[in-house]
C-alpha cells in the first residue's frame, strides 16, 4: 500500500504522487525475507521480490549491479559505489525502472515531467520501448546537445520562457488540462522503491557501512538509501542503520543552513525546496545523521581527485568526497570508519 | 604460462606481446573449478581465481557485471549483454583491468599505444590511478573532444602526420627507442584474459547460448568469448561451445570475403589485418561458427532499433543486431535459438 508520511492515510498501490492532504507518499509492504529465488539474476531484477511491481512488464534495459570499490582515504575507508554505470548514465534508472513498470501495469501511456537533466534522459530512454509518450517541459537555456539526445529518444519537448518554477507550473498545467499523468520523481513513491536497491546491493557487497554520504537535493537517493537499510533492518538482516549524511550544494541547502555562496556546479542537487523535506529530516534523526554543504571550489577539487582515481563522473557526484574530507578533518567521522559514497552520474555525456 | 599459438613455445607469465617466432600468445592455466570463494564479489573480481594476476594491485574502478536482457526478435531470443556499462564506457575495461594489474606486478610504469578510441580511453583511465604514464600516438584527424578527454586523464599525446599504419610505426619506433613498453591490445594476451569473463558472466546469467554474435575487428572480444567458453568446457561446467559468429564491417573484413563497399560507421572494428587472424579462424572452426559482414545502412537501422529498445550504444555495437536479422532471414539461425549479442560501447560519449 501507499502511506502518507504526513497524515498516515493509506492508498492502494496505484500510480499516485501525493495524499489528498498534500503529504508525500511511501510504499509500505511487509518484507519477511531478503531474497526469494532471484539470486541467479546478476542485475537489478535480483531484488524484484522487494519491489511493488508485478513483473508483467519489465523494461529491457535493466539497471546494473554497480561495483563498489574500496579505497583508503586518510584513515577511513571510502566505499565508492559506481552508480553511474546504468543504461542512461545515472542512478535515476533504478527509480525509472520501477516507475515505468508500474505505469505499464496501470495502462498509462502518456506522461509529462519538468526536467531536462538525468531524470528526463532516464525517463525518455525507458519510455520509448514501453510505448509511453514523454512530454518534457524545459527552459530555453537547456544545452542543445541534451535536447537533441532527448528528441532522438522520442521525447516531446515543450519550451518555457522562464525559470525552473515557471517550467514546473507549465508542466503541471499541461498535465491537468490534457489529462496526462504528471510524473515527478521528486514525489513519485515508486521512484524511491527503485533507489532503495542501492542499499540492498551495498549490503550484499560490503555489509553495512558506518556512514552513507549522499548528494541530496530532492532526496530521491537519500530517502531510497534510508528506506532500503530500514527494510533490511525490518527483515532482521542488519542490526543498526548506518548514519546518513545529506550532502548539499551551497546556496541550495534545504537541510543545512542556507549559505550566501552558490555552488553552480552541482546542478543535480540545486533544489532549494524539496517536497520530501519532512521525510529527509526524519531520516537524519532516525539514523543520527547530519547535513554538510559543499561549495563550488570544493566540488572541483573532489571531481579532479575522482578522475585521477578512475571515476569519470559529473560534478554533482563529487560533493560526497568533498564532504568526506570535511567530516574527517573536523573529526566528525572517526578513523577506521567505513563510508559509502555513491557516485551518481556519468561524466561521459559531458565530453 | 604463455603459449605461442603458432609454434607452441612456452613462456613464463610476464608481460609479453609475441613469441620470438612472431606468433601470438595466449595464457594457459589449468582451471579445475569455476569459483573459489569469490561469489560475494558482485563485480569482475568474482572471477579473479581464473585470471593470471596475483591481486597485489587491482585498479580501483573495477569493471561491472553487466546486465543481460532477453528480448524476442522474430522467432529467436536475443540476449543483449550491456557491455557498455563499464567505467570508461566499453568492454575494453575488462581487458585493461587485467593488463594494468599485470603491468603493476611487473613494475612497468610507462607504456605506449597507438589508439585514440575506446582502448586508449580505457588505458588512460586505468593508468592514471596506477601511476603509469600512457603515451598515445594519434593522427591529426582525431576528434578534439576525444583528445581533450584523454589529455584530461593525463595521457601524453604524440601527433603523427599519416594514416593508421604510420601511427603504428611511430609508436613502435618510440617504444624501441625510448625503452617504453608497447601495449597493443591486439596482441596483449592479458587483455583476452579480461574479455573472457564476458563468457563467465553470460554462463551465470543465462547459461550457454546457441549462438554468440561479436563485433570483430582485432578479435579481442571474439577470442575472449571463445577462450572463456572453452575454459568453462574444460572445467566441466558446460558440455558444448556456442557457435561463434564474427561480425565484421564491410570493406574491413579479415574473415569474411572483402567487400568493395566501406562501412565507415563501425570504426571500432575497421581493422582489415588483425594479427590474431589464425586464432580467430581456429575459433570459428572449433565452434562450427561463421562470419557475417555488415554495411553502413544496416548498421544505422540496427542502431536506431537499439535506441528504441533502451540501449544507447555506439555504431560499432549495432552490427551484431544487423547480423542477427540477416542470419534469421537466411535461415542460418533457426527459430527458437538463443543468441548472445554483446553491446560493446556506450553511445553517451558521442552526444
Amino acid at each position: 500500500m501507499l502511506v502518507c508520511s504526513r497524515c498516515g492515510r493509506e492508498y492502494p498501490e496505484t500510480f499516485r504522487l501525493t495524499c489528498d492532504c498534500g503529504g508525500t507518499l511511501l510504499v509500505r509492504r511487509n518484507h519477511f525475507s531478503f531474497f526469494g529465488s532471484l539470486l541467479p539474476y546478476l542485475d537489478m531484477r535480483r531484488y524484484l521480490n522487494s519491489l511493488p511491481v508485478g513483473g508483467n512488464y519489465l523494461p529491457p534495459a535493466v539497471p546494473a549491479i554497480t561495483p563498489t570499490a574500496a579505497l583508503q582515504i586518510g584513515h577511513v575507508i571510502g566505499l565508492f559505489k559506481l552508480e553511474y554505470l546504468h543504461p542512461s548514465g545515472s542512478f535515476k534508472d533504478r527509480g525509472t525502472y520501477v516507475t515505468v513498470a508500474k505505469l505499464m501495469e496501470e495502462g498509462i501511456r502518456e506522461v509529462v515531467l519538468d526536467s531536462s537533466g538525468n531524470a528526463a534522459l532516464s525517463m525518455a530512454l525507458y519510455s520509448l520501448p514501453a510505448g509511453i509518450t514523454t512530454h518534457l517541459f524545459v527552459s530555453y537555456n537547456t544545452m542543445p546537445e541534451k535536447l537533441s539526445l532527448l528528441e532522438g529518444l522520442g521525447a516531446v519537448l515543450h519550451f518555457v520562457d522562464g525559470d525552473r518554477m515557471a517550467v514546473h507550473e507549465m508542466a503541471v498545467g499541461f498535465a491537468e488540462r490534457e489529462g496526462v499523468t504528471y510524473v515527478s520523481h521528486w514525489l513519485n513513491p515508486y521512484f524511491i522503491e527503485g533507489t532503495k536497491t542501492v542499499a540492498f546491493e551495498t549490503y550484499e557487497q560490503v555489509g553495512v557501512p558506518d556512514y552513507v554520504l549522499v548528494p541530496t537535493g530532492s532526496g530521491t537517493l537519500f530517502l531510497g538509501l534510508w528506506k532500503g537499510f530500514t527494510e533490511l533492518k525490518d527483515m532482521g538482516e542488519i542490526a543498526e542503520l548506518p548514519r546518513l549524511v545529506a550532502v548539499q550544494a551551497s546556496g541550495f541547502e534545504s537541510l543545512c543552513e542556507r549559505s550566501p555562496l552558490t555552488n553552480s556546479l552541482a546542478d543535480g542537487i540545486a533544489i532549494p525546496e524539496p517536497p520530501r523535506i519532512d521525510e529527509m529530516k526524519r531520516a537524519i534523526k532516525e539514523t543520527n545523521g547530519l547535513c554538510v554543504s559543499i561549495e563550488g571550489p570544493e566540488t572541483v577539487e573532489a571531481l579532479n581527485w575522482l578522475k585521477r582515481a578512475g571515476f569519470l563522473v559529473e560534478p554533482t557526484s563529487a560533493v560526497v568526497l568533498a564532504a568526506l574530507w570535511k567530516l574527517v578533518e573536523s573529526g566528525e567521522i572517526p578513523d577506521g570508519s567505513r563510508v559509502l559514497l555513491p557516485l551518481t552520474g556519468s561524466g561521459l555525456k559531458l565530453t
